[in-house]
């Protein structure tokens, strides 16, 4: 980024957080005026799936997790995704290129959904929670990990979804909504950036 | 618009829907190369209070509209909102603007949310289900009316908070949610459109 800036060009990348849900051109094109003081958000689908799933069917993580393999959403080897390591990088992306925290991976403290037990979730449901992986990015906090978040409250998406929400000053909360991953949804993050840099440049 | 354009000059307006919550620059801004093929959305803060307090307290319309006003979320003659005259209002702008649907406040089909009741509420509730006040922004369908959405969806928003769902042909759903009142947040939707306007003219 230091470079493209220094040579006066631009390095756009939408589709590496969120997919098709615009973050990284919603911060900047959608909130100027507005400093943004920290993200929390759900960047990563198939945990969310999975959190999902054992949420509606009341199932085990392991039975959660070997669905979701067959139906491809976890890879064969689900580590960088159960274990928040997927969300973590996305997490370091949108430190640097919102907030301007100059920070990497290992800056992140990172717990995943592994341990998770439907007994857990049940517990959450009674009170009216639900148990998701949040990333969140503040001057003050680097991390992923299992969160409680009320069910009528805006991180509480289905599926394979991704969502964040912006802490500003002035328009105080914004979330955006949108799919995380797919061939097409995700081109379209990329066609965005491209039609962006030619807008810029005529 | 079409004035604006002729003479070349910008005319925006990001704050007269949904409030602090993006949505016209949104589109344009964060979502090019995409078509918009519709748009669905809760538009009005304050009939959403009202359902929202409805469906945790089980009160009836009447009471939650009082205490609505008595909280000066809804006005002494509650009209423009509760009738769905607010909500069509910026259908029709977001019609206009984002789909490029020439129309006004009368080509909308619009029924208020007077007439729901706590029974109702109740009977959707224990199927999953929440009412919503939609306005829905389409070329077959320009509405405002009481609907039936899912629990675990991106519309079952709480509160006075604004919501919209863009359904597009590339990046699929993608959905923004944020304050639709207060004087600081509406400001915030002014000082984007100046900030806009002056990177756009440098």
């Amino acid at each position: 980024m230091d470079l493209a800036r220094e040579n006066g060009i631009e390095f756009k990348f939408e589709a590496s957080v969120g997919g098709a849900m615009p973050i990284l051109n919603f911060a900047k094109e959608t909130l100027p005026g507005n400093e943004i003081k920290s993200i929390l958000g759900i960047l990563n689908g198939t945990t969310n799936f999975i959190l999902s799933r054992m949420t509606v069917e009341g199932s085990s993580y392991e039975h959660t997790l070997q669905e979701a393999q067959q139906l491809g959403i976890a890879e064969t080897d689900p580590t960088q995704d159960v274990e928040g390591i997927d969300a973590a990088c996305k997490t370091v992306i949108l430190a640097n290129s919102i907030l301007g925290i100059v920070c990497t991976l290992k800056d992140v403290a990172v717990t995943g959904i592994s341990r998770i037990t439907s007994e857990a979730i049940d517990l959450a449901k009674k009170d009216g929670y639900l148990i998701k992986l949040i990333a969140e990015v503040s001057a003050d906090s680097l991390s992923v990990s299992p969160r409680l978040v009320r069910e009528d409250s805006p991180y509480a998406v289905d599926g394979t979804l991704n969502m964040a929400t912006l802490k500003t000053d002035l328009a105080d909360d914004v979330t955006v909504v949108g799919k995380g991953a797919g061939s097409i949804e995700t081109a379209s993050a990329i066609l965005s950036d491209l039609v962006n840099i030619w807008k810029s440049k005529n």
